[in-house]
């Protein structure tokens, strides 16, 4: 559905509440007590069958009662009652539902929340919930929800999918001083999700930034997709990460969690930036609402304390921003404005002799420098100086730089004259904190926006030259067989269909065929036994390796084939697999897995001990651009490996990133066939030299 | 020297400031002005040459005008002064200085700091600083410092390595509302120390806990006997980790940074619980100086509200105490405190109904329960309970449950009651904290606080088998030679006088030779070029292997030394090493470095690319017990290769611990000869099979 018809939601100009009440206590006098105090502009209709009116504002027995036009009704109605109200407010013509009311598919009550967004389909409404707070607009004055009060004004939009954590965060919003524009409880998304108000956000002109806190959801695809297409900051704290943690969001909110690995994947594709806990959401939020991306590494931190500019410098390490020393013409300028002990190397040392003066020369000099790509500014309380002085000196040399293209952040050590400054700057604009590591964690956020955002820019070239009905007639013939799992040999078949480069491998169905079958491959071959019923093919002497003549190659059929029978006397055998027998290289796995939340999804790690002892593997939404699978190859723990160690040359990267891209194609197209699959070993060459799938797996959906 | 002497210096009855001033600005004033305003009890005497009194108070021209005894003489005068008032306080027999005074080592002035240190030493006066802010102590309601006034008051006292930070800390105590006994900065050390410090106050019944900025230090074992010894938990946030840091702080300071991961094991082994940042630092410190240690593993979380529940699950496994649920009469109990979809497993999830009877009822109950090892309890302000009463219960719920010997810490997410609630909280001694993951990993402090004093409550057993004359002979004669490595021999010879069990090596010096210690060794052996002046063997063809009968000796024998002589014609050759082949086993690798700071120091992994690729290392600061050997073999990433995988057995973990304790007697028993040393590779066979070193290298310290 288009996101304008979100605007009966988002911007409504007039709000029933079904199920208003006179008693103090009642959810549904909360609701309409709140959209007066909130100072709602637009028509509030209470809506009741035995008051003549609520809280001094006329009620009418039914919405469809209501003389004039309704955009959204709020429910507060029990449970049982809100498919009668929904069927009326269809009627009516309401064009959004926020349903309140608990009792539907959290507590298992699927079917009872199916007939409603059933009814709402039909009269082409909306619905935020059920299940939820309600909604809070600080530019609509709008408090539609039975939290407490409009959160601190600001200027990004928080969607919540916890509604004890929402009512939380409002009140807190003034203790931390960051600022919302709207708050929105999301709850069972029986129709309204994420996605959809993601992609309303982006024509907001009252919304920079938005931030989700996210249990789990289904739809990760329209997610993605939603995420993508914004252009303003996405900051998300995704709950469940850990096992015990996935157990209890499931328990809680009903939804599938999906794997943590998986949503760290999506979120990195679609550009969204990540929170690890709720005060480093409140904090990277504050930074991304008021400040532009980081478009360079280049970090460049000014202090007045050497301890808190180590600390900064141990900081930026840590959040990936590791600091360079200033080039020489910037520390030459900067050395004019300190003592001679302090440092411009960077960490920029103005020392504690520093005054508003030396803080506003050296910030409007380099926050204009062109090797300066973001500015932290660190400031510890002393005797000396006035912290709010020094605040305004900071903004004014910030605004005198006439830099609006680089983001800065500040961290204020002290005490109530420090907290004073603090709240200023914030209402100026700029992000500051009470410790140089959040100064620099929020900035680290800024620079992790911009790298997502040059990441969506790469291109994805698709592979065209693939041969998907090759690869269904494989399929079906398997699926004819009545089986859920592919042999080796059909596996390669499927790969070979999209490209993958396969080791050359064909069915021999007797000893002569096994003979011609490997004169025309070549020596040195492998074989293997072919049979569904035989998964491990090894523990069975189903494999013999490097066999270099036909006498090998007729003893090898033979000796397979009765320690296959000695195995499993019933298995049916298809034959026995000759195979080209590809050089050593080094053994890299691909995966896939369709994921419950994201659909099909990529897996590449090292073999051996990188994956079986490390577990050092790496996830991507399929499909992968040929950028993505190049990172996916540098960011495993054991990358040098593929780089080259112990003075061999290095890896064919390239072709890896190809076979990658390919393969992740591959269980797009196949998504509806494919359940998980993978090749392993991969052998990857020298550069230039390439790769070879040596093994391969397929196990269907089963239908 | 015995911590008493430090009392002059940690509660003096009298207080000199020496360079004390009428003129506001100067430092001078300022620590006479701040005595006067802390309320100080004890005796204020302002040195000055020239005024008669300051700020109301007597002046005298000399400390030797006194008519009274000075236990601690603040010194403000300029560096080139400090010697002479240096003098006079030795003579007039004061007990301390505070040397306030900057221009010292810090900025090259070594000389000064060291003769101020001797006249000190001579008259047995005790020095904190040069380059300090000072010294302030609530309960001594004392600042004799620059720092504008008394922190905030608590249990914990702050020594800090940065003047600029403790100023700011000072003044931020009163917004973070975590309290401070004392708070010292050490500046320079140049005589006390954080040891020193350390000692006295595990005496100071004022103080709970001790908490330090370290930026770096020279004498680490010092540093590590006095954390063993003390009573009182320790925290520290070392700055400096990173490279770039490092390099920051030994400009700030002067000071040897030390390597980050070898102060990170050094604080392991003396039971100091580390703080990752500024922020971390206040909230651990305000757990560990408020609440016990937590004596297992299982953590019970309490919470309103399901969101917050699963982000301090996640927080529990990244602050290593994964949850477990809870036991069932646990749950029994806890599920009548509760509606039907509340939860009792772990998170208990009382929901958003629950008020203050809820919380008092489960907590009451569940802290007492002998399952619970510590508690989290969680609160979300909602609308319908004030979070002050819910304070109210929870503190009313503790001390009904009796239990004194259990952590407990929570977090109230909400506005200003919840601020004043958490406020309160604090008051009673139960650390409250913003946010759920702060509050976990306040607790986490508590275990890993437990953990330590546990493992330093292991016994070390010492190796009394061991020859140091013969090690020391061997390294005699090539230090006679003239050299400051070992031949490979040679250093099997040294390990072999601590016992270490390293393959059967000989030196042949000629083919006759070779001939017989083969036949006495034992075939298949490897044999391997001795010379001084070829490092890297194998490049110079210098080494063969799996010799299996005499002709081989004799024709490896000739070879070998043949691509010596090609590979360097003046090489100078000892003969060529007849070695025992061991077994293949997993390869690992020991290590030694004299750390600047903390000496002989281990360092365990395993061989190939986790060394080599991934870095896999752990260190320890030698002697290493048992209990801490057997850990080096756990917390490395591929400690699963030496628990057995792909169906191999389990390596004998045991047999491979008691190595690295024997290694790591002898680097600490040879501190003065050798400067670094490995054994690499060093097989390790499967259980009960021991462990063999195969290459031995050591490089002697340069005399």
């Amino acid at each position: 559905m288009e996101s304008k018809t979100l605007d009966g939601l988002m911007q409504p100009k007039s709000v029933a509440v079904v199920g208003a009440s006179s008693q103090p206590g009642k959810i549904g006098y909360t609701v309409v007590d709140n959209l007066i105090k909130s100072g709602y502009e637009g028509k509030i209709y209470p809506i009741n069958p035995k008051a003549a009116d609520i809280l001094g504002i006329k009620a009418y027995p039914s919405v469809l009662a209501v003389p004039d036009e309704i955009d959204a009704a709020a429910i507060t109605v029990p449970a049982s009652l809100v498919e009668q109200a929904a069927e009326e407010c269809g009627k009516k013509g309401v064009k959004a539902l926020i349903i309140i009311t608990s009792g539907f598919s959290e507590v298992g009550n699927r079917d009872l929340e199916d007939r409603i967004v059933a009814i709402a389909r039909r009269y082409n409404m909306r619905i935020l919930g059920p299940n939820i707070v309600g909604t809070l607009s600080n530019s609509q004055k709008l408090n539609a929800s039975f939290a407490p009060f409009l959160p601190l004004t600001g200027k990004a939009t928080l969607i919540s999918q916890s509604g004890a954590l929402l009512i939380a965060m409002d009140a807190s919003t003034y203790i931390r001083r960051v600022g919302f524009e709207k708050l929105i409880s999301i709850g069972n998304m029986s129709d309204v999700d994420f996605a959809d108000i993601i992609t309303w956000l982006d024509d907001d002109p009252n919304t920079t930034c938005v931030s989700l806190y996210i249990e789990g959801f289904r739809d990760g695809r329209k997610f993605m997709d939603a995420c993508r297409r914004a252009h303003k900051p996405i900051i998300a704290l995704k709950s469940g990460v850990s096992s015990h943690g996935a157990a209890a969001a499931a328990s809680h909110t009903g939804s599938l969690a999906g794997a943590a690995k998986v949503y760290g994947a999506a979120f990195q594709q679609a550009g969204v930036v990540q929170a690890s806990d709720l005060d480093n959401l409140f904090d990277r939020t504050l930074a991304l609402s008021l400040q532009p991306p980081m478009k360079g590494d280049n970090l460049l931190i000014i202090t007045n304390g050497g301890g808190v500019g180590v600390l900064a410098t141990d900081s930026a390490e840590r959040y990936g921003l590791p600091l360079q020393f200033a080039p020489q013409d910037l520390r030459d300028e900067l050395k004019k404005h300190m003592p001679e002990f302090g440092s411009a190397k960077n960490p920029v040392d103005l020392t504690g002799m520093a005054g508003r003066d030396w803080y506003e020369d050296s910030i409007r000099f380099a926050f204009a420098h062109p090797w300066v790509d973001g500015l932290v500014v660190l400031y510890c309380e002393t005797s000396l100086t006035d912290p709010v002085d020094i605040a305004y000196g900071i903004k004014k040399a910030i605004d005198e730089s006439g830099v609006k293209d680089k983001p800065v952040t500040v961290s204020f050590v002290g005490g109530e004259q420090s907290e004073k400054a603090t709240r200023w700057l914030v209402e100026q604009g700029i992000p500051t904190y009470s410790a140089p590591d959040l100064a620099v964690n929020a900035l680290a956020a800024l620079r992790e926006y911009a790298i997502m955002q040059q990441m969506l820019a790469e291109t994805n070239e698709p592979c065209l030259d693939v041969n998907k009905a090759q690869a269904l007639e494989v399929i079906g013939r398997a699926r004819a067989d009545g089986r859920d799992s592919l042999t080796e040999i059909e596996a390669k078949q499927v790969f070979a269909a999209y490209g993958l480069p396969v080791t050359k491998t064909q069915l021999a169905k007797n000893e002569e065929e096994a003979v011609e079958l490997a004169k025309a491959i070549g020596f040195p071959i492998v074989m293997k036994i072919v049979s569904p019923d035989i998964l491990h093919k090894s523990d069975a002497g189903g494999v013999k390796v490097n066999i270099k003549d036909e006498a090998g190659v007729r003893e090898a059929y033979r000796t397979i084939l009765n320690n296959a029978k000695a195995y499993k006397a019933d298995a049916r055998i298809h034959g026995i697999a000759i195979q080209e027998m590809a050089p050593w290289g080094t053994e890299v796995i691909l995966g896939s897995v369709n994921d419950a939340t994201f659909g099909p999804t990529m897996m590449f790690g090292l073999g051996g001990i990188f994956v079986e002892v490390l577990k050092d593997v790496t996830f991507r939404v399929a499909p992968v651009a040929e950028g993505q699978a190049l990172r996916m190859l540098s960011e495993i723990r054991g990358a040098p490996i593929l780089a080259g160690v112990r003075g061999e040359k290095p890896r064919d990267r390239q072709a890896m990133a190809a076979t990658i891209c390919r393969y992740s194609s591959m269980i797009v197209d196949l998504a509806e066939e494919i359940s998980e699959s993978d090749a392993n070993p991969v052998l990857v060459y020298e550069e230039g030299k390439g790769v070879r799938v040596a093994d391969a797996r397929i196990i269907l959906k089963k239908k």
